[in-house]
């Protein structure tokens, strides 16, 4: 069965060292001094390895099933949510108005790597809850808010989102589900949604459902969409639990992975629902959940590849095969074990290198949402910058990550038992929902790049800039500041051609938006190993003791930018072959 | 379900415009003239399409079976392989003397990238057989051929290889099966094999094993291995069926793919065995085989693509989905079909340029082992150097394709009923079987650059730069030759780069081993490409009809060569960085 280890020393060094998270005077920081966030990662951790990490392959042979309507869980998942539920878990970072802990968001991002790690479907159930909760929280009104919000941060009920239909997913203009307003100021909800996460199972009292619908009077495409909450059971005056709504569970689907999390067809027949935030406006309501879940998305997309990485770890040094090519190593066995052997390296390498990378870069986009929900727009600007990056980037490449993973164990990797190919069969999907990420290439090139004038754009080169100069003289320079100055020359070349030719033919720019978005998340990356090496630096310039530990930082990013930021300029060859190649073809010569 | 369509007339490109099959006077390619061909090409295309395209998912789903002992493949596999049987598939390319139809290799090589292409896990029954056939063909005795192989020929007996152990795949100098000689001349094999790919089924009346084991005297290592011929069934004298032999399937794996495709463990307790071929000289036998399972497999990986892409193609001119950025262009629906979007174009851009390019690849290796055949020792040495690149890069490109084709189709993709997620779960076994693509990288980095001196890798590049000299100043030069120019450059320097290291250090080329697999299949399909550029320009030139057939392979040339080739760059730029990043960390680090 894989192992996995929760990387708390990993995170502390990120947490202190780099963003000094205690020094930062933000609100709800001064409590995270280094022993009360060790202690807090520590207990996550011990939660992540010992219940949810053993439930992680259960989850997959045994799969949801629907059984007269109810969905069941795997064996084991209810006992494992009450000690989510138990531990506060779900309540780590919301309003103590509604029983939440009101811890900062990036200490919910800790804990939820973990969490994501151990048992990438079983978090689901409780990840999209904190979804909804945010959109409640951010738009219901006061009533909503007390009705719903403190089961919600308890988990005692859950959320969904509802978007997708059988003919639109990311075209929302096209949805059909309509809502025919009630004299009590209530919706009727009738139609069917698909895919929906966590749309019913046996882990909670009640299931809180938000509808993207069309009520009359909105107009044609996104325009007339409102969000409504539909919950399961129909909530009485006083927070019992009334009749069951008309809601229920068409089918569950049977997918490449997340086995352990029911993904269900919803069909609604005038189900009871109640308009959240404002007619007809449901898309930006929708958003503040759905950013959310973006930026979730791409942690889940690093983080499933986390135990897939330890376990090949594992088994690159336990089983033997072959022997060094500069002598050899385990003269007492009968062959040398694999992590000898350089293209193993190279694996492993490739793994460690993108991981921690990305760990720092989704810590530092928690971080600036801490800051943003302390009123800095100029992070809330650069958070909404990255987010598609972060989405679209982190889980391509934690996908890859898991992908190499698997082919350490060679043929055991193949078999499913060993439990490698759970974890390419799960990071797979993260590639695809909450806007797959040809969708996210879109968002960036097609509107985040110019949101606001350009702004946040400019304010991320001109902090890469600023970094160069302070340590361009460093002892890093040549390792570290010139091949990430060389990467951002890169992605300005890729921006100023967008600007150039987009104008002309938007084509011209969107044909490069997908090599755009990885050109950035490498270059991101860069700035985050160079942020961690000065780190490191510093802490060894310092007399730290874990020397091991803090070499080891430097030689990983090392090899990011030594061998990963390359591809920056292979991105911009592509970028700059322009729309001609792309859109060469008729339709009909495909 | 997922359809395919047999590529008909991009073979015949391949055959007559670009390799000119018919006039290069080889054996057995007097009879290679377009209209034979074709219709041998249509023959196959329509039992793939027809008969074993609709039992791919039937295969998924069932998976095989271990009853009492005895394996039962999935609904329909029996009927289908009759079918394959009936035809003469299994015979195409054999020799006459044993029942086959003498055809050139290429012409096999053609017909199965259409079987795996409709049904990869079925065709493996009989593509194992078409390996052992060879291993006895090569190194048989006449009475061994005499016995087994005219049923091989026919599949009326399936054959398989049993190479890896529990404890070891590619270090075969650990395997602990024995071989003890018997007064009669035979042997009794004793020992577990694992991973054994058709090892049992009821698809045939007899499973012919190759075994490799260790006899008496050979000494340690992979000397003391040798090669045996283990039946299922011992053979009489007259060719009827004996007793069973001591041989049983312990298990069948559970798999991420090729469900219907039974793997097998197989035990061998005293079962008898002949040797094949030299005593301890056995790899060298294996060798005859798995040369060609590494074709073979390289085959797969883009062949198991190629439906994948076209049913990406069908749903992404099927599904309506956002409107065209440079204005609307289905104005009577609701939506413009999703090819419309430049990323979506990329993508399958991508794909095609891909899969085209492998195709010419695949079929110029068949066809220089044709000539191999025919005595040409230089192609020999050159498809000798192919082999890892066409095993490794087609096989890693090909799952990349199978995910990209996925993805187009959004959340429908990851839901296994629409058939995507088979290809890719099917396809990620390439990477791994019949050697590791890091083991590929190996083979070819630390010992085909340097067999007879070089020779063949010189070879390779005298050819580019004849082939460049030749074009080069034809209208074709700025699209595709200056882009192959580049490549082989970066590829040369590569050489060089191992060259002027890897003796100091053999780590500083190994480290770069799996870049340079990548680098050169890069180089091989950039080169793949400007021949069939040529072809199409001398086509069109010549006033040939289907001008929109030529003129679409240019322009997905030209995407190859612009998009693609760039990324030589960044291999070198990885190669170039040395043994230091990459083993720069000390085992206990990881």
């Amino acid at each position: 069965m894989p192992i996995y280890h929760a990387p708390v020393r990993d995170m502390q060094f990120i947490l202190h060292d780099v963003l000094k998270v205690s020094q930062t005077g933000l609100p709800g920081y001064d409590d995270l001094a280094p022993d009360f966030t060790e202690a807090v990662l520590d207990a996550a951790g011990k939660l992540a390895q010992d219940v949810l990490t053993p439930l992680n392959a259960v989850g997959d042979r045994q799969g949801c099933t629907l059984e007269n309507g109810i969905v069941r869980t795997p064996y084991g998942f209810d006992t494992a949510f009450a000690a989510m539920k138990d531990g506060g878990w779900t309540a780590l970072d919301c309003d103590p108005e509604y029983g939440g802990q009101g811890m900062p968001y990036i200490m919910g991002l800790a804990t939820g790597e973990m969490f994501v790690s151990a048992n990438m479907a079983f978090n689901m159930y409780q990840g999209l809850t904190h979804g909804a909760y945010s959109a409640i929280h951010a738009h219901g009104t006061p009533e909503q808010k007390a009705m719903y919000l403190p089961k919600m941060v308890s988990c005692d009920w859950t959320g969904t989102m509802n978007l997708t239909e059988p003919h639109c997913g990311t075209d929302l203009g096209l949805l059909r589900t309509r809502a025919e307003p009630q004299d009590d100021g209530s919706y009727l909800i009738t139609g069917q949604k698909i895919f929906i996460s966590a749309g019913d199972h046996d882990l909670a009292e009640n299931v809180i459902h938000l509808v993207l619908a069309k009520a009359p009077g909105g107009g044609e495409g996104t325009r007339g969409i409102s969000l409504f909450i539909v919950p399961k059971y129909l909530v009485n005056a006083d927070g019992s639990l009334g009749d069951r709504n008309g809601v229920s569970v068409g089918n569950i689907e049977h997918k490449m992975g997340i086995h352990g999390n029911s993904t269900c067809v919803m069909n609604y027949d005038a189900a009871r629902g109640w308009l959240l935030g404002d007619l007809h406006k449901g898309m930006r309501a929708m958003f503040t959940m759905m950013n959310e879940a973006r930026l979730g998305v791409g942690l889940q997309g690093y983080a499933v590849a986390v135990p897939a990485y330890q376990n090949a770890v594992a088994y690159a040094k336990d089983r033997l095969q072959g022997r060094a090519v500069t002598g050899v190593e385990n003269p007492d066995g009968p062959a040398d074990p694999l992590i000898v052997h350089p293209d193993i390296r190279r694996s492993l390498m490739d793994q460690k290198s993108f991981l921690e990378g990305a760990r720092m870069l989704a810590f530092w986009a928690a971080h600036l949402i801490d800051r943003a929900h302390g009123g800095d727009a100029d992070a809330d600007g650069l958070v909404g910058l990255l987010t598609p990056v972060i989405k679209g980037f982190l889980t391509d490449k934690g996908f890859d990550t898991a992908v190499l993973a698997q082919q350490i164990y060679g043929g055991h990797g193949y078999i499913e038992e060993q439990g490698m190919s759970q974890f390419v069969r799960d990071a797979r999907i993260t590639m695809i929902y909450e806007g797959a990420n040809g969708v996210q290439a879109l968002d960036l090139v097609g509107r985040k790049l110019a949101t606001d004038g350009g702004k946040h754009v400019m304010a991320f080169f001109d902090m890469v800039k600023a970094f160069c100069k302070e340590h361009g003289d460093g002892p890093l320079a040549g390792d570290f500041i010139e091949p990430l100055k060389a990467a951002s020359k890169d992605l300005q070349a890729a921006a100023m051609f967008f600007m150039q030719n987009g104008m002309k033919n938007p084509n011209a720019a969107l044909s490069g938006s997908y090599d755009f978005m990885h050109l950035f998340g490498h270059t991101a990356l860069g700035l985050m190993w160079a942020r961690m090496a000065v780190a490191a630096q510093a802490a060894l310039d310092g007399g730290a003791a874990d020397t091991d530990f803090l070499n080891t930082k430097l030689a990983t990013g090392r090899y990011y930018m030594a061998r990963q930021l390359p591809m920056t300029r292979t991105h911009l060859a592509r970028i700059e072959t322009g729309a001609d190649p792309v859109m060469a073809l008729p339709a009909d010569q495909f």
